[in-house]
C-alpha cells in the first residue's frame, strides 16, 4: 500500500519528522511517501498561511493522484482536507481529524493540548462536528524553539496541560501540532489518560479505509470535479479540476 | 489478533451471520471469535430489550476479558458500548459507532437507512455527539422476514432510501441493522454514494486500535471499576467489577 | 394511589432511606411501596454497574406492573428510565429527571451538586435535552462514608458547591445522589437559591401524572413491547416483553 | 390552595373557558381564581400584542401578590412568564411551559399542534431550552371562528396534524392555544399518542410546586426586585418593584 | 434621514446621554430624534422592568410611526426589539443586537463586558442566535454610581474585564449598558481588541438599512399587525394594532 | 472612501457585473475598485476551487493593502474571508456574510435561494454561527446559462424557491451566487418577504465599518501576521506575512 504523507508547509525537516512517525505507525507493507509543497508558508501559524497552504497542498496531492492508495495530511490544521478529499480518487485523512475520531473510541470526551492559541483548533473541531466530544482545549505557553532547547521543562508543562484536560473531563488527550511530535510516547506513562498522536492515528485510519475499498460519492459536494476551467495553476491540479476523460 | 465478536441478542444465527461478515472484513492474522449471550431478547427491537441485552452483553464480554485483543459489538444499537469499554482491558468498538466515525471521512454528512423506526438511532447518533454530521435517517417500511422472502423488492426499497438520503445531503450511507447485512455489497454499484457496513467498519477500526496500543484511562468515568460489590451476577462479571488482583 | 419506589441497586438500606423521603413528600392517600432488586450492584458508581442495574430495575418493576399507579425510580442516574417508561402501563418518573424538570420552573438555569465525578450526570442531563438549562455541575470531593462520619464538614463543602453553582448562574440547585438525601432540608436556609431533592420532586411529579390520566402512546419507540421473545429472563419481565393477552 | 388563573388578554370569555378547564383539572381543595387584565389586546396573535400583554399580566398578578399560593398563566405564549416568576412570592407556571415539561415524561420528543403560524412557538420552546425535545410543530389551517362554526371538520384537521406529528417522531402532542381548549379530551381516543392540555398540565404542576414549598432565589436574575423606581404604573406593580417593606 | 432614538426607561438624562453618542456616530444629514417613554421603570435592571418597558417602548415608537426613517432602541437589553420591528413601517435596530452583528465582522468570537449580572445578556445573545459567536461574558463588580464617583478605578476594572474576555477568545468586546457609554473611546488605546459601542453600531447599521430600502415582510410573524383589537392602550399604539386604513 | 471589490474567480465579466451592483449600492463618495485574481478557477463550484481561489484572493487583496479603506469579497462562498480579515489593515466583508447579518435585522430567520447544491452554503452559514437563524436553504434546479437563455422561466423558479423558504419560516431571503445578481430587484415586488442582495449588503456594511474606525485586534487569531516566512509567493503577499516594518 502506497501512502502519500503530504505536508502542507514548505519545511522539509518537518515533513521528514512526520514521515518518521508515519513509518513507525504504518503496518508492514505500507510504503510511506513523504512530500513537501513547492510554495507557501514555512510553518502554518496564521489564518492567512493556512489558506495559502491549502492551495499548495492541493497542488502537491494532485501530482500523486492515481499513484497512491491513500493520503495522510501531515498538518495539524487539517488544511484543505475536504477539498483534497473531493479531489483525490483515494481516501484522504487529516491528522487532527483522525485523532479526534479515534479519541471518540477511548471515552466520552477528549482534550487537545497544543502550543499557543487554541481558537483555530476549536473552530476545526467544530467544523468536524465534534465540539460536543471535546472537553478541553489547552494552549501551553511554549514555542517549538523552547521545546528543543529545554525539552524537560516544556514536557512538564505539556503534562500539566494533559492533567488539566483530564480534570475537565477529557478521557483521552490529543497532542496537536508538529512541535509535539514524539511527546505522546514519552509522556504516556505519566499521563492519567491515553495520548493520541495525530500522525499515528491518521496512518492507521488511512490503512483501514484502503482496506474497506469504499467508492467515492458520485453525487453531492464531494463528487470529483468535472469540466472545471482554471487559469495559471500547476498542470496536474488543473487537469484534476477538468476531470479524467 | 483475537477479536471477540459479541452479539447482544440470543439468536445464534445472527451471530453467525455477523461472524461471516467480520471474517470477510478482517485482516489476515485476525481471528474472529463469535459469541452469543446466554440470556436476553431474541432480537433487540424495543428500549426494554436493549437495556436487558446490555447486561447480557457485559456478562458475555467479561468471560473473555484478558483473552482477546479487542471486542466488536455486533449489535446496531451499540448496546452497552460505553460500559463494555470501561469494563474491558482492550479496545471495544460498536458497529454503528464505527460506521458513523468512518462515514465522517467520506464527506461532510452521512445518512442511515434501516428497517422500521429511526428514533432510537437518532438518539444513539446524538449520544455519539454526531448529530451534526447526520443528514438523513430513513426508516424503510420492511421487515427482516420480507427481506428474506422478497429480497429484490426490499432491496429496491432500500436503494430508494439511500437515494433519498443522498438528496438530503448524505455523502455516504450506513445500512443499519442485522437484517441489512450483506446489502451494502449488493447495492453499492447502484448507489450514488458509498455504503458503509457496520461490521466491516468495526472490525477494521478495532484492528487499528489494537495496533495503536493505547492504554486505558486511569482517571474519569472510563477508568476500570475497582472494588465494586454486587449480588447475583455471573462470576466473571462480578470479578471485573471488583477489579483485578 | 399506589406508588412503587424502585431502587436500582441492591442495598436495602438505601431503599429504606429513599422510602422515608418519599413518604415525607407524598400527598395524603399516596401509599409508597419500596422495592429493591434481587441482583446487581450494591451501589451504582460506574457505567458497567448502571447497565446491569438497568436490567435489575426492569425485572423489579415488571413484577409490579398493573398493581401500582405510578413508579418512581429511586436512583440518581435515572437508570433504565426510558425502558421502564416504555414497559410499564403507568407513569414512570426518574428522580434526577424530575428534579431537572421542576428546576426549570424555578429560574433560567439550574445547577447540580454531587459527590465525585460529574461526567455521567452531564451526559444524562444532555440526554434529557436539558443541557442548555444547566449552568453548573459541581463534584464535591467527599464520600458517602465521610458524609456520615463528619457531617458538618461535608455539608459545609456541599454548601460551598451550591454557592459556586449560584455564582455560575444557577437559579436553583439539585442535590444529586442518595448520599445527599436529606441535605436539601438542612442546607436550604443557608443557600442563596432553592434546593431540589430528587425523591421529593419525583413523587410529586408522579402524583401529578397519575391525576392527568394520560394514555400510553400506541405508536413510536415508547409503545409497549408486543410479541417480543426472550431467553432466561424472570417470568414477569418475559411476560411484559410478549405483551398482555 | 388558592390558584390565580391569570389570562393575558382582555377577553373575559376566554378567561372563563380557561377557568372551567382549570377547575376540571384541579385537585379537591384547590380554589381557582380567574383574572383578566384591564388593558391590552383582545387576543394575542402578534409579537407586539404579546409584549403589551406582558405588562398587563404583570399588573394583574401584582394585584394578587401575597393573596394566592400559585399562579397559572392562561396564555399559550407563556407571556411574561419569567418576569412574573421573578416578581411573585409564589410559584408561577406557564401553560405551554407546563405542557412541554410534562410531555418530557411521556417519551423522547413531543409535538405541538396549533392554529396558524408556529414560528413564535418554535422560539418559545427554544427559550425554554427544549428545542431538542420537540419533534414537530404543526400549524393547522383553521381559525377559532371556524372551530366554532364547523367543529367536526376542524377537529379532523387537528387530528391529521396530531398524526403527522407522531409520524415525525412525537411521542405526545401538545394542543396549543385557547381555541383548541377541550379538544384534547375529545380527540384522545382517536390519537395514537397522549394529548396534553396546557391548562391541565399547568394546574397540576403548580399544585406540585406549592406542595414542595421551595423558597425563591435570593441571588441571580430571579431574585425579587428591590428598590426599583418607576413612573406611571399601577400602584401594586410599582410597589412590587420597590420591594416589600 | 430622521432617526428615532428611543430609550426604554423613563430617565431623560440617559436619553440625552445616548442622543449625544448617537449624534457623534451619525452620518452628516442624519437627524437624531431622542424620545423617552411616558411610563415605566426609571432604569431597567430586572426581568419585570424589562417587560413593562417593552410596552412603554412600543407606545413611544408608535407615536413616531410614519414620521421617521428608522428607529434605534437605546436600551442594552434590546427591549421589545422584535415587536417594534414588526410594528413599525421602517427599520428598527437594537443597540446590543447591532454591536453583536458588527462584532461578527471583527473576528471569530466577541465578548461582552457590563456591570453586574450577565445572565440576561447571555439569554438575549442566545435569542439573537449568536451564542456560538460569544466567547465571554464578564460582569464587572461596579455600579453606575461608582462609575461617576471613581471613574478611574472603575475603568481599570472594565479594562481588566476586557483583557479577560480577550484571553478567553474574544476578538472584540462589546461594552454593554448605558453606564459604560463613552468608555469605549477612552479605553480603546489600552485594549488589545476593538471595543464596540452599542449606540454607535446601531446608528450606522440603521443608516445602512435605510439606504438598502428593503420592504417589510408581508408574510410570517413579522408582517405588520392588521385588524387587532385592544383595550386601554394609547391611541397611536391601538391604531397600529388595527393597521393602516 | 476607496472600496476594493475583490472577486475570487478569474472571470472578469463577473467582476464587472459585481462592480456595477456595488456602485449602485454605494454611498456618494465611495469609489468602487474592482479587481480580479491572476490565477485560479474561472468559476467556484467545487470545494477544491474554493481553496485555490482563497490563495488567489489573498494575493489580490495584498496588492491593495494600505491603499483602500475597506474590502468587499465579491464571492458568494465568502472565500478566505477570515484570512483576508486577519491580513488586511482595513475592514473586510463577505457578501454572504453581510447578507446573513443584515437578514438578522429583518426578522427571526432567513432563507437562502441559489442554483444547484446547498450543502456548502449550509456549512458556511454554520461557520458564521448563524445556523439557528437560517430557516431554509433552497437549491433551484437551474444553471447560469439557463438564467441567461430563459430568464423568465428561471426567475419563476427562483420565485417559487423564495415562497417555499417563506412558508418554511424565512422572514427574508438571500439570493446567493453571481448568477442571481440583479434578480432581487426584479423579483422583490412579487416576493412575500424582503430579498437581500449580497453585494449591496456588503457594500453598505463595509461603509458602516469604515465610519466606525475600529482598530484591528492586537491579540488572538485575527491579529495581523508578523515575521512569517514563506516560499514562492507573490511579493505583496509574502510581505504582508512578514508584517510591516
Amino acid at each position: 500500500m502506497k501512502l502519500l504523507l503530504a505536508n502542507a508547509n514548505t519545511t522539509a525537516a518537518i515533513t521528514a519528522l512526520c514521515a518518521e512517525a508515519a513509518r513507525a505507525a504504518a503496518a508492514p507493507g505500507t510504503e510511506v511517501i513523504p512530500a513537501t509543497p513547492r510554495f507557501g508558508p514555512a510553518v502554518i501559524a496564521t489564518r492567512a498561511e493556512n489558506i495559502i497552504a491549502g492551495h499548495a497542498l492541493l497542488s502537491l496531492v494532485a501530482e500523486h493522484a492515481g499513484q497512491v492508495d491513500a493520503v495522510v495530511l501531515a498538518v495539524s490544521h487539517d488544511t484543505a482536507l475536504e477539498a483534497a478529499r473531493q479531489l483525490m480518487p483515494c481516501p484522504v485523512v487529516g491528522m487532527t481529524e483522525a485523532a479526534c475520531l479515534l479519541a471518540c473510541t477511548q471515552g466520552a470526551r477528549f482534550g487537545l493540548v497544543t502550543f499557543g492559541g487554541v481558537e483555530t483548533y476549536r473552530e476545526r473541531i467544530a467544523q468536524h462536528g465534534l465540539a460536543g466530544r471535546c472537553a478541553s482545549l489547552v494552549g501551553v505557553d511554549a514555542t517549538p524553539q523552547e521545546a528543543v532547547r529545554d525539552r524537560a521543562a516544556v514536557e512538564a508543562k505539556v503534562l500539566r496541560g494533559i492533567t488539566h484536560a483530564a480534570t475537565e473531563g477529557a478521557d483521552s488527550v490529543i497532542l496537536g501540532g508538529a512541535a509535539l511530535a514524539g511527546m505522546a510516547a514519552r509522556l504516556q506513562d505519566a499521563s492519567p489518560v491515553p495520548l493520541l498522536d495525530g500522525i499515528a492515528c491518521a496512518v492507521t485510519l488511512a490503512e483501514s479505509l484502503v482496506r474497506l475499498r469504499l467508492p467515492k460519492p458520485r453525487l453531492g459536494s464531494f463528487a470529483a470535479p468535472q469540466g472545471r476551467e482554471s487559469v495559471g495553476l500547476d498542470a496536474p491540479l488543473a487537469a484534476m479540476l477538468r476531470g479524467f476523460t
